[in-house]
């Protein structure tokens, strides 16, 4: 199964509207390394310009393969699937070296973006059809889709029960792969 | 709907299965109350006996009742919903007191238990039935079950694609979450 997915820190937004660079957050790379893991992810995309912030997650890395292995040797392997990357051109040169294909890139966003939707059973049978796949996750008020470039397909935002879904990025992403690979196991 | 969940940090186990108390995690807090909220939950138990440690729990709700209130008023509307008590036993009695019910309590676990199992639609159905339900969630490396008395029924475990499924609290309440209301929605 060829499913990617990135996490970006650059371009996203602030709650102003701004173009800004989000920081690490510790709690996103052990969370949604394990949540991609579980579900089969080829590779766990982590985006951040600042070489400082980068530095963070190297040493979330060499914690894992060091000292923090015989602790606890699943979230090693959780972690090796992390692939850390400056920009995001860079994320998709590394998936066409490695498949040799250029991904299906598909956003995700708390709010109804107006532009072409995929469903979670339709992102499945891409995956089926040995399609490679990309899905994108935000940090900060969500990703600077025009600057970003090209992204081919929206997810529908997830819903819950009333107006509010304000899901950290941890819980979207777990929720996303999870609807993705149950509609993936009935084909 | 009267659908109750609580994070559970006594009684649990460590990585040598002794019973322990496990310390707040403060995404734990906010991840879960950001999707209990979202996903219809009524109120989200956070059950930690150590008085230290709920004072933690206390602190983080204060900073969004007060100074965070502006900042990110999402926040205070998903906290809101969180309910700290120091012991499982109190939680009983909340629910008790609120809904004139017992509860029917739900274990989660990642391991597969030898106990009665329930699916997901069937806890749909029960909330569609207006019963109470709880569903208990662990930290540490899991609930002490044995210890920690009765329970109805245990929800099976996470499973994506192969062995691993070694999701954090957050990402497995988040997708217990959205497979029963996604479930309760089709009713």
């Amino acid at each position: 199964m060829n499913l990617f997915i990135a996490l970006i820190h650059y371009p996203v937004i602030n709650k102003n509207k701004e173009i800004i660079v989000t920081s690490i957050v510790v709690h996103d790379i052990h969370d949604i390394s394990r949540a991609a893991k579980t579900f089969g992810v080829k590779k766990f995309f982590v985006v951040e310009p600042f070489e400082g912030e980068r530095k963070i997650v190297e040493r979330i890395k060499r914690f894992w393969q060091t000292s923090g292995k015989e602790y606890n040797s699943n979230r090693l392997e959780a972690i090796s699937i992390l692939s850390l990357q400056e920009r995001f051109e860079d994320v998709l040169n590394e998936i066409i070296q490695e498949t040799g294909r250029t991904p299906v890139i598909i956003g995700t966003s708390a709010q109804k973006k107006d532009f072409e939707e995929i469903n979670f059973k339709e992102v499945a049978e891409l995956l089926k059809k040995d399609e490679v796949v990309l899905i994108l996750f935000g940090t900060g008020w969500g990703i600077a889709y025009e600057e970003l470039g090209k992204v081919d397909y929206f997810l529908p935002p997830i819903e819950g029960i009333g107006d509010f879904n304000h899901l950290s990025v941890r819980s979207a992403a777990s929720i996303v792969l999870d609807r993705i690979i149950s509609q993936f196991k009935t084909l």
